[in-house]
């Protein structure tokens, strides 16, 4: 009796948890392949040092489109294409220029850059009176009595009291976003918005802003300004508040050009028709190397091929890199995947994004039913051995997001978040911002949860 | 009979988990006061930018006794002061300076600096062949016949596929403590240890090493050499065994020097016989500001007295904070701190050390009982909101270790490890290297455990 029970037991552990030993010893050896001889850290430095910025539309992202390409045939996947899609092109122009004036003949250089997506000023720059806000509330309040004919400026500090600071971001980025076509209801001439970092720095971090349906004759300046120099002028604006503020930029919009998502395919042995995506964006702002926005995430994931190859692994389902363009100023890549993804009815079981920097992974978030993600919160004790702790219910990535259904399951890598926003969307974004075995790490964790979901697929 | 159940269930609750709804206000008040109003990043700045280098013995650990007696007297406690302790006083003297000889006028400058501790060499140097190896048993089987006369090489690396460097630290230190004491066995005339660092870069690594009970005569000089040049010095060695190394240190060792523990100390209103201590050590290498290793650690056990009073908690526990002397080359202070504690006969019911860098804290690791630490985990979830998610048992901090009883509980700040090994003992280790957000998020996480602490005691 007391066997047969045994034996049931056994059974029974085995059916519930298929193979976790194997999967143990898998994503053991998953680590020792990554850690030892990942190929991550030595393709973002040419992503980074040798291609660099690669803003949509630019040179650079044409350069990375073919880097991208030649990489993925060069680790060996049955298919590499490239996908077409109109992209936004919009170019900086020269350096930006900003000072502020407290008397004539008395200026304070203080460091700025266009947002992305902004009109020039005239080329002799726009000078004017400064309104401080911290709300868009703020700005109705004082109304076109205070705000006519002046420049906003917006400097409502990220929150430094939320551990995550993306949280903090999502908090005072209605400011870049929508900065510039709030205050030209009241009359603005211009904006100048609070960089969002936490560390109070030189650095101006762009981004894009949106002037939502204005028309193009109706549209204002809009510019970053570090930190610091936001500190300074809030100050100065205190002792005078009728300081004048100048602000010259040449940047400039033009028609659409075609651009490409790189994809990379290999088929499954077994479930050819189910779909694993992973990826993250291949373009990057213009200022900065984007390593860690979104390099880290792009090599991460082409590196996941790699680290199979290496361990022999033959997916049973089929595995797709895909490096996005253009997220950062249209998701027109992530667009044009899940609209050509639609026509082709394919079924994309579980899609997972990097594009939260490459530090230390801390877990994953998912967007899934509940069934799915109970199934999935029972693979984190897999994890936990190497310190990745999170795995939690709400949001994946904005590349992968159009690819949502209520059959699948999308996640995002969750690193340690307290230092992205010293870099994001500044020139100091570079290869020696990464370090190399946080940034391995990353890889591991991809690889192994991406391992977990070809074996076992999900709830559907 | 329901009513009388949900009491009884209310009643239970509360005497099982006191308070915690107040727990859980006030670490979110520690949290929110560390974050927007903290002084460890102003106070380590200071120490690392202003005081600079402070190993025991030297003018910068003095500069550095006396600015902890005067900001622990600022921050305003009921009783500071410097408890007396000789520590050993070694000076490294001129830069040190080694290179490699393939050929005659054939050579290439490496990085090196000499080891804690370390004897000289004469004032031209040592020139000699190099046997290189991996570890003691290598070196044991090389025997005299092929040392004698011969500088060993140590180069074992820190194995990358450990997620705690720490664990690696551990694995590969022995070539740094107990290299020399080893190879003059066997006739080696010097030592060159590749560096306690994961990355591959240019810096040498210090560190303490020991010769053990070996005579004053016998002592071989010990240097340490950047991970680059290890690797060159090793590839070299593969294409020409019969290279010379040259190596060049004036270091000295001096009679022991009176120091100081810095001890600052909050009578508890309710039990104050049950001292809580919290600490790092003041000591630091000399060839960088100790910004990680140990400055972090001693400004955050500084300021969690700062939060607790802009909070306005008292502590009902005796609250001590205390600046160990000499942790990095003799732990005098700590051996001296116990010995004193013991005659006095004081009861150390807790005592935290925040000794590992000044990172993202990750979570605690506890030396305690088992009854201990089954209460103590249920605080985790105090603590989980903030991804502070690691409690573990085994180890504490160097300095409190000699505190260790059976009635007892010792902790240690666990931050992630990945970056501590790029900085620790390298001239980098400096305040550049410190994200204001990690080392604040450090400094609530200990207040926090702290003040749980102080409001429920330990299980006698």
């Amino acid at each position: 009796m007391k066997l047969i029970l045994k034996i049931s037991l056994l059974l029974f552990s085995y059916l519930i948890f298929p193979q976790t030993k194997q999967d143990k010893k898998i994503i053991k050896k998953i680590f020792d392949t990554t850690m030892t001889s990942s190929s991550s850290y030595q393709m973002l430095d040419y992503l980074s040092n040798e291609i660099g910025p690669r803003l949509s539309g630019s040179l650079g992202a044409e350069r990375a489109v073919k880097w991208g390409r030649s990489e993925l045939l060069k680790i060996g996947f049955d298919r590499v294409w490239l996908q077409d899609v109109m992209v936004p092109k919009w170019v900086r122009g020269p350096k930006e220029f900003a000072l502020i004036e407290t008397q004539p003949g008395i200026t304070f250089n203080v460091d700025v850059c266009a947002l992305g997506g902004s009109v020039a000023t005239p080329s002799v720059g726009i000078k004017s009176n400064v309104v401080e806000v911290k709300s868009f509330d703020e700005l109705k309040k004082l109304g076109k009595e205070n705000i006519d004919g002046k420049i906003v400026f917006y400097n409502r500090p990220m929150q430094p009291n939320l551990v995550s600071t993306f949280k903090a971001y999502g908090l005072a980025v209605d400011q870049r976003v929508s900065g510039a076509a709030e205050a030209v209801k009241y009359g603005a001439i211009g904006v100048v918005v609070r960089s969002m970092n936490l560390r109070l720095d030189d650095y101006p971090h762009t981004g894009t802003m949106s002037y939502g349906n204005l028309l193009p004759s109706k549209r204002i300046p809009a510019a970053a300004i570090s930190t610091n120099a936001a500190e300074k002028l809030s100050k100065l604006l205190k002792i005078n508040p009728n300081l004048k503020f100048l602000l010259r930029q040449q940047c400039k919009s033009y028609e659409d050009v075609k651009s490409h998502n790189v994809i990379a395919e290999i088929k499954g042995t077994e479930f050819p028709d189910e779909i694993i995506l992973v990826g993250g964006h291949l373009d990057s702002w213009d200022i900065g190397d984007g390593s860690h926005d979104d390099g880290a995430g792009i090599v991460q994931s082409m590196d996941i091929i790699n680290i199979f190859k290496k361990i022999k692994y033959k997916p049973k389902r089929t595995i797709r890199i895909v490096l996005f363009m253009n997220e950062e100023n249209g998701l027109r890549g992530a667009l044009k995947y899940a609209e050509i993804s639609s026509k082709n009815n394919l079924n994309h079981i579980f899609a997972l994004e990097s594009d939260a920097g490459g530090f230390t992974p801390r877990g994953f978030s998912f967007t899934t039913s509940s069934e799915n993600f109970n199934k999935i919160k029972n693979w984190k004790k897999l994890f936990e051995p190497y310190l990745i702790q999170s795995f939690e219910l709400g949001g994946s990535g904005a590349d992968i997001s159009p690819l949502e259904s209520k059959n699948n399951v999308l996640a995002g890598l969750r690193p340690d978040s307290q230092r992205y926003f010293d870099y994001h969307h500044a020139s100091i974004d570079t290869f020696d911002a990464i370090n190399k075995r946080e940034l391995e790490l990353g890889t591991f964790s991809m690889a192994s949860l991406v391992y977990l979901f070809d074996q076992y697929g999900i709830i559907k």
